[in-house]
């Protein structure tokens, strides 16, 4: 145990917390040394989380800057602010930092601004922060400081158009990501609206006229591309507790494109990157559990159109895997270590 | 519409005010004159619940005495402890009134404060208030000035065991209720225990140390009983909606008894109790929606053990639906009117 | 009684027959008077499912063409390929004839054949046969003797854009409908892919490369625009039970349409349409048991595009509730005589 | 890899089979050499469930019997009767068997015989075969032959009252287990009460007039008491797919018994039954994907009785979890290799 690396959650008691609990306190390499909750401090993280019980010994403590720069690797898994707040000094102090929230993933302050309604406060990190989607930013992320974990859906709406865009092969103003996720994406807070009764049994869009996420997808898909490129995003509540299915649409300016064949030979050799074969629709459940993204593209029978399904579990892939995976990177583990697990399904 | 009768609904944005106007504002004898809510006072009912557009044109109201009592029939769908504060003056301005919650539902007013942590402050009223179960309870129902109107649990126990307690065939202090709750019955409040994601997908028991309904239920088969009657009651969680399942124990002490014959004929006349074939397992869907419950009795292969399922929805004939039984009672409409309903299903 | 219209259901034990009979025999105008299913012939219709004890009280018997025939209206709720063989004799004896399934749904046997894999057997009703949408059709419908009830996915998706097309102001080439389904649109058969264990806890995509609701819609929104349109379909399937949501993307051809007042003004008289304050996002929930189509228009941020989201059960304004507005009209009733339910929710 | 112990799976297409081929294929002691399945021979293992692709690259093979004993040990996930016509000439053969069925759990052949509705073709095994409850008997599983998985039901119900057994502070003659479980312990076939549609939003006791584990669970109670014990037991299908939750009352014997104690005491050394603290209430999604049985123990408020309630995966420690647990011992590997993964929750 004394040579495993040592790790910190900082905010532990959000979905993503405890999700990464369950992740880094299986994984080999490192050990989990801190959990900070200031609410929670002084109780058991396992009395919180009846699952940890037997795999997660410590007790919530109080954020303390000093012992989390101790740390070799701190994670963020903490509301949207709260990291540009702390991620600095522990910067400075010799911490690499991977932050769950959405505090590093835009670099323009002033659009993060506009959309989270509050000036950012660390922004001359933003630059700095690498986008830590390694099927993107593999060498980026393997060398920094400060790694801004990608939210949910940008993950399953980049992962889905990454080939096309690379090849050329679409008309990059015809996108539109017709989005649909699982209500654990919203986090565990006391809210009427996520309550089992008002949602258990219902489907519905929301955020039609805006949602945070878009300018996120907008400038992955710009640096995917090379050059700007927009799209037509709408989310879903699905009443299921995990999973993200993106559902892309895109007119094609290529009618002789291999779009299967593009899909196999970028995906290659990515370990969590799973294409499916000619008409396939993947589920969500193959994903549950698993840092797996499944894709399938289908050219549609008639016209100049194709769709992308792209499936991932949004805890995992979407959040707290996708951070185990950079931090593999970081580390100069192997990329899929501790990332093993076989899907829960059924 | 001028000959219909006027009601009133205090507290109407929980689920029991709801589905008390689900089922009031079609029905054909009265007319919703008043729903009161201190907290969405001069918003639209409908722009509370998109269920009821263009079935509820009024908006919720600030609670007024006067306006109250100008009603013939007062509900209350409050949390505990606010009806006794403001049913005596409604009563003395004339009103009739039906108290959805349990402040009238036990005589004691000891026993009471016990349970629901604060002294009963109109104690004068509970000897008079009538306990609003028409299967036991018909006659005093129609000419009572304030109906308690019976909790969910307690109505699918006390249904299950009334036609054994009535012919004597059980020792009473034998019985055990294992109950099963759909999480409507947790109401319509920001609470992370009901979150979609906390419950969506688990099984568990709650309130083994107590539960409010024992003392009720306690007081309920005694009533039926003739003389002091115990039990073990445990409630559970289910990840449905609606519904409640009653699983009930019973040690028989005639070993000759014809159970079958027993539910029948005790239930014979009444309209909102089935009593399904021999060897039938109720299903909850069989009256979602609907006023009905749905039981059937096993005597066990093995022993002198008999099991009663007793099915129910927790919302209707466990508190909305059995108020508007109530009303018809206190109005002189057929007990069964606005409640003819089929159950959805599936 | 005795002044009551007779009414058939032939094959009444899939979900359009069971919610058929829920709705008929708590409708004031009508009496069951015939259920046929030769599976089930001589079983009480209330042991196949037990929400209809105590409201419906027939057996099922052998279909018989005298006896229906004999009935002033007969539905037909039966798998596609049933009614065409059986519908010619009982309409030449004089009944009318609403058939649920897809049979008389589109006027070209040829396309028909094409999707449905077997000859047209009535292709010369094809063109009499009056499709039941009666927002659109209702004169039709009035004088009909046999009407093509629609499809779910066509409902939903005609009332979302018939605003619209009529008014003229999109694209009609740029159309995508990406659509969500709960499972009871599969029907009662036995099945992997639709048990609990597969789909409770999922959401996938399914029909890409084609499904049989596209010809329906292409015809229906023709049909409204007066010249053909075409679109993108995608179904896919949600881990509940009952209801649809249509996302309904569009290309806006006038940047100054009002879409807000198009849609209001379109369906101020409609009984069952109910279009939503700008802003909005209707919840299937919001529909469950009832005959509405609730929608709401988007003009999405940038550049011409508008987003429709358009919701309604499935079974109800989807199937058999439409069924009865149709029968309504055929037989003069008031059009929402007993369909007035509101909708079960939570 | 290639001093990985090789192990075959005979039946791999149901839920049990592929929760096996889960947690084999990222055993670190063993290589799955042979999954078979008559139905599914030729085609990939991961063509039928998604979830595996990458973890299993096998194809389903016909059941050969010299293939399959020329691994160390052979699962027999099949249907209930196959087991026992194989396992003999396996056994001969020299593998080592472990059943994941019913075929060797009763000693009795006339019990088994009565219960399953067949001779048994192996009885000549029934009491060579090792019940494979290893909290109970894990001496004997070490050296066996042939080990007989327990059933869901019986692993729950047997581990929350072991302790209470072993102590001698219960009357044996008093014991309800009141049941319910999660729809995948019905396995992966098309029937109609198990579709989402038909149970999704229901719950419904059944079996009462008896059920297949109730004599597995009156001998395996019997052999920890010592003396012949009998009990109710009662089933009831929850809506989610995985999970089971036992409340199991009991009298006591002993009022002045220190119950917490009895169990911790008891479970202290074993690795995957988690004794919780006074006054909890354990959730099934606390083991979902996990081998652990979690319990706790309460003296209820009056009277003599106590309950206690037990939760498992059925899949997991009730099936496919307890199986490799019986594996390792088997192989003298240590008890709980492979099966660290933390519950996956929410």
């Amino acid at each position: 145990m004394n040579d495993r690396v040592k790790v910190a959650v900082v905010g532990g008691t959000g979905y993503t917390g405890v999700e990464l609990l369950r992740l880094l306190s299986v994984h080999p390499g490192v050990d989990i040394a801190v959990v900070t909750s200031r609410e929670q401090a002084g109780r058991p993280v396992s009395g919180l989380y009846e699952s940890l019980r037997g795999h997660c010994d410590l007790e919530f403590s109080e954020p303390d800057t000093d012992l989390l720069a101790r740390c070799d690797i701190v994670f963020f898994a903490t509301p949207n602010g709260i990291a540009m707040r702390q991620v600095p000094a522990l910067i400075e102090d010799g911490a690499r930092v991977i932050d769950l929230a959405a505090d590093f993933r835009l670099r323009d302050a002033e659009i993060w601004s506009h959309w989270y309604g509050e000036p950012h406060l660390a922004a001359e990190y933003l630059t700095e922060a690498v986008y830590g989607l390694p099927e993107f930013n593999r060498a980026a992320v393997t060398g920094a400081r400060l790694v801004a974990n990608p939210g949910c859906y940008p993950t399953a709406v980049q992962l889905g158009l990454m080939p096309l865009l690379e090849a050329g092969v679409i008309d990059e103003r015809s996108i539109i990501a017709d989005c649909k996720s699982g209500v654990s994406g919203a986090g565990r807070k006391a809210a009427v609206p996520f309550l089992f009764a008002e949602m258990g049994a219902s489907f519905k869009a929301y955020g039609v006229s805006g949602h945070r996420h878009l300018p996120e997808i907008q400038q992955g898909l710009s640096d995917i591309a090379g050059r700007s490129v927009d799209l037509t995003f709408i989310p879903h509540l699905v009443p299921m507790i995990r999973g993200i299915h993106a559902t892309i649409y895109v007119d094609l300016t290529d009618p002789e494109a291999d779009l299967q064949s593009i899909f196999e030979t970028r995906y290659r050799d990515e370990a969590f990157v799973d294409v499916l074969p000619p008409g396939s629709h993947p589920e969500t459940r193959s994903v549950a559990g698993s840092n797996l993204c499944r894709l399938a593209v289908h050219r549609l029978p008639a016209g100049n159109k194709a769709v992308v399904l792209s499936v991932i579990d949004n805890l995992v892939k979407g959040a707290a895997g996708q951070a185990v995976q950079n931090m593999n990177l970081l580390l100069g583990f192997p990329e899929d270590l501790g990332l093993e697990q076989v899907a829960l399904s059924p």
